[in-house]
């Protein structure tokens, strides 16, 4: 961007490398931020700040969070026996939503992608272990996505578990609902068909 | 957003008040910023305060600038005797990138909008009419939007410069290179046809 201010130049580049936003959506912003109360672009500054240097990871299951422990792993009533091992912060989030897991997590913060040189020793899958050696453990939830990279992840962490004494599941694929047949893809309309449930009412 | 974190929900309070960002995008940004160097993430928040706190509007113009004129007010090379006025910063960056204005601007950085609360006054109109009793302004081009609000302003600024000896022209409006009539608006269409334009080569 080459406006008559340099200063508006470089906000908008900073505002540009974030996810999602083309030079036009930064140049909005940086101009929107040119009308706000000074305080207000000072506390969004200084939020920018500590977000990035107070922010710690939960000891436990590595979720974001502002002590050593996260208040899902430091929660008396939520369920230990069981671990739900996702790739992001967002993915809890999400599960968090639906208001109807009550168990653990286990954050890897990636996925294993050799194209991105992401290896298997670069998440943090050992502390997962060391979690299931401590015997509280009964049950892992794989809730990885089905790309080439969450299929290989997903692999890679039921080999290593296999040996313990533990339930290894993953989330139920099928036919969302709502979705019509018709325009689902194949491969999960034939998948929802093999795994078919017994009929509940 | 109420996440595992108050920093995080924090951040993302900031970015969802961004024009165009909603919770899900603001959650995206600052997780984004959570994977930033730590020196990126400093620079950034430097560069929202610097350009809250030390941007300048250019004094003839209004233009957003780094000193007291703005590049195109001190450039030798514009033509001093034309004005196009623009409701924002953005209009004058989208005109400069079509490189076939070579006059000067007046931002006016708003519109006249009773429902908003802003009137006439609001507007910097006399500071246009200062510019235009210098003598040095020959015609002044009125390019804001064709919506209420901008017409009532074109009206205005008309009202109030039509006693000087200048051009007020307003820029054409018409069927878009590229666009099929077909698919045009019916005033468009009408408008473009009212005011066609000797034919040439």
């Amino acid at each position: 961007m080459n406006t008559s201010s340099k200063l508006l130049d470089r906000a908008v580049e900073h505002f540009s490398k974030l996810p999602g936003i083309g030079k036009k959506s930064a140049l909005r912003m940086a101009l929107f931020i040119l009308k706000q109360p000074k305080e207000n672009v000072e506390l969004f500054a200084q939020s920018l700040i500590s977000l990035r240097s107070d922010v710690k990871r939960c000891k436990i299951c590595n979720m974001v969070s502002d002590s050593e422990l996260c208040p899902i792993c430091s929660s008396p009533s939520r369920n230990r026996s069981v671990v739900c091992v996702v790739e992001s912060v967002r993915d809890v989030l999400s599960i968090e939503n639906t208001q109807r897991y009550n168990g653990l997590y286990h954050v890897l913060d990636g996925i294993i992608s050799p194209i991105d040189g992401v290896g298997p020793s670069d998440l943090p899958i050992a502390e997962l272990e060391e979690r299931i050696k401590k015997g509280e453990i009964k049950e892992v939830i794989l809730a990885l996505s089905t790309s080439m990279e969450g299929e290989t992840t997903s692999y890679f962490i039921y080999n290593r578990l296999k040996k313990y004494e533990i339930v290894i599941s993953s989330i139920a694929r099928g036919v969302a609902f709502g979705d019509d047949l018709e325009y689902t893809d194949e491969l999960t309309l034939a998948k929802s068909i093999e795994n078919r449930q017994p009929f509940k009412i």
